[in-house]
């Protein structure tokens, strides 16, 4: 990603910047059990720290740990290349995938995975959502697309999100046999995008359980789309 | 609606009227996310401010609030035709459609909108929910019909829903695509209209996955309607 | 009922049986949202207070009032006609049925009534639901049986559970359109009733939603209950 | 299992160990109900207290107590017989079903035992959980096998839950009719195998319901289970 060495400490100038995404993503983990997104330790949300002056920066939550126990000086730090820069303890195991996102979409702010139930329902299948609810034009803009199978490890995660991403009105993706991965101008849009997903999931899958939804004509999606991107919400 | 200039403040004489109303509008916004019938920001509950010296008003949440955030001086009044009237931020971008209704439906003085699950996925089938259960009789009087696709921004969706309801016994409709809207004399009964539509929703759901529930003959709902109405909780 | 007239208060002798069985209703009330079993202020809990100088009494809580609402002094006293004896609020309106099922069984001291969603769904079918859990052999002694369908107001509903229990090992039944009623030896057996009969409701559901669940043999269903009934808990 | 005579006390040498794990089991018991896993006072959680000195011992919960009253000092002591060891209650009616477990599977440190809902529901059917999820991959290793049919009171429980889990990668077995047994290296990885069992019971039966969920290859499964046994987590 970069030809300079790693960095091994967080630059003075975003200090911070740094502690300020700390906050924010500690913060911001407590929405995931809040809305039933993930048991136990799983899933993660990440927010880029912009540095002009050299390669960004992500903050993370470490592996393996409980939602009791998440605070702002629990985060680490890690590099586009998924290198450790400051933190105790061990990145997320996703944080490669994270990394990948961020060094190759230069838009995305935040990244979150979870395995909530029925988007990980619809993954499991291969079958992308169908865009039924005004609620899902609203937010993504159409479907909710599937991204293939990969396995964690190298970049084939975060490959696999960006090629389905990329170009995409669609702010999350279903990783096949894995769950959602979704994206955000920042950590809280992320984490936004990853409530509402799961929220669509399940009612386009309660729907076709007895029948099948009505489609949304494409003009409808588009003007629903446009409204809801740039009128909603305070300015 | 009206052919004078659209109020700029809240009239004296409402003083009292309106900030009682803004204090049970921001306390029932609490019902919502208690009984499950909303995520992240979505949903909204308004009631009315009836003014026997011109156009009556309307108070509600303002667009893309967090649950947390919210709070009796938050809350923004609006005229029947949806003008700001009072506060600080936009109001909710489903105001148009509150707002029609309250003009158009004068026995209404509560108003609310989820895209609460189950309700959502009938509506995304376009189909309505029987009355096969004595809890729906009670309530609604009978099925919980369809309204039309609407696209929000005009008078589209507030048209809907009173061809819908103007007429009917029930207090919900289940807008196409879209999510349920409940009416009632006040801003706490639609709001238990809106928390016994998304029950009956789910519990019919349930029950027609294993089968056909058993109908309800005609004169029982009508016997079961006309008793609760009448009869149910303290006078 | 009885050639008397209607007790106009609680008899002196009945004092503190009544204010601790008004405090265990109460609080009794807790476990109905605890385990979502109501929305709103449907359901409701009662408990027989013995009367060995006269009839019995039974507690329970007043109609349409507010899980948030209850407290000991708001529960209300009736006699076995369902007449009102102490309380400054209408009873619930399902005190009839409650009153029914303590004049004909003795052996009920508590009665719990509820329209939770997955016993509903199998009540709003008229099906009911086959014992094919270990944890319904132990509790209701084999399948939860379906009662008539009944209209509030008179002793139909009454009639209709002591019909279908009587005789039955179950303590819960499925009024048909309506939701499940349970009985116990005192109240805290008629909710823990209410609380497993959902809960097999919705296992049951779930399994039957992707093919037969196997069937328990008589044998093994008279053993577990055998057990559970006389040997489970704390003597 | 011994030819000694039972413990009629806490050897003095376990007084710490024991004691420890009375607190360790009791706040593991909020786990259950936290993650949704049981209702009212079904469900158990079990640690080994290893003696190198004699005889193993474990602590459970006691016999039908409420999740609201588990305190480190109600917890009960057994030996693998399931002979009560220290205090004042009986213990859970499963102790010779997890005592069955530690006598024979010396690896086993934490047993659980719950009536989650999914889990039960696949094991209605008798009906193994295929490994369609990466998650399920991570800590099962493949899918989570049925245990037999077997009457609570002898034996036939643990031997169940032995036979099927000896020679497994699976942490996690379903008793047919019955509800899922995990088995972890201490307590707590036993709860958070019965947490992910449940997730992935309901997350594949979602999949199922609407269409055939995709099979993960077997070189894909063994890697996930390696990578996930060897490296998730902290060091």
């Amino acid at each position: 990603m970069s030809n300079d060495a790693p960095l091994t400490e967080v630059p003075a100038h975003l200090r911070t910047a740094v502690d300020t995404a700390k906050q924010k993503v500690a913060d911001l983990h407590a929405e995931l059990p809040r809305w039933e997104l993930v048991v136990w330790t799983a899933g993660n949300v990440s927010e880029r720290v912009r540095n002009d002056q050299g390669e960004d920066l992500l903050v993370i939550k470490p592996s393996g740990v409980s939602y009791d126990d998440i605070t702002a000086e629990a985060m680490v730090v890690c590099d586009l290349d998924g290198n450790l820069v400051e933190g105790d303890r061990s990145p997320s195991s996703d944080t490669a995938a994270h990394a990948y996102v961020y060094a190759h979409m230069p838009e995305v702010g935040g990244v979150v995975h979870t395995h909530s139930t029925y988007a990980t329902a619809w993954a499991a299948r291969g079958e992308e959502i169908p865009c039924v609810l005004t609620m899902m034009a609203d937010e993504f803009g159409g479907p909710i697309p599937v991204g293939p199978f990969a396995i964690i490890g190298d970049d084939s995660i975060g490959r696999g999100i960006v090629e389905t991403l990329r170009g995409s009105r669609s702010k999350a993706v279903l990783m096949k046999n894995h769950g959602p991965f979704t994206i955000g101008g920042d950590a809280k849009g992320a984490v936004k995008a990853a409530v509402l997903c799961e929220e669509v999931a399940r009612a386009v899958h309660v729907s076709r359980q007895l029948g099948e939804p009505l489609p949304i004509e494409q003009q409808h999606v588009d003007s629903l789309y446009e409204r809801y991107q740039n009128v909603y919400g305070q300015r």
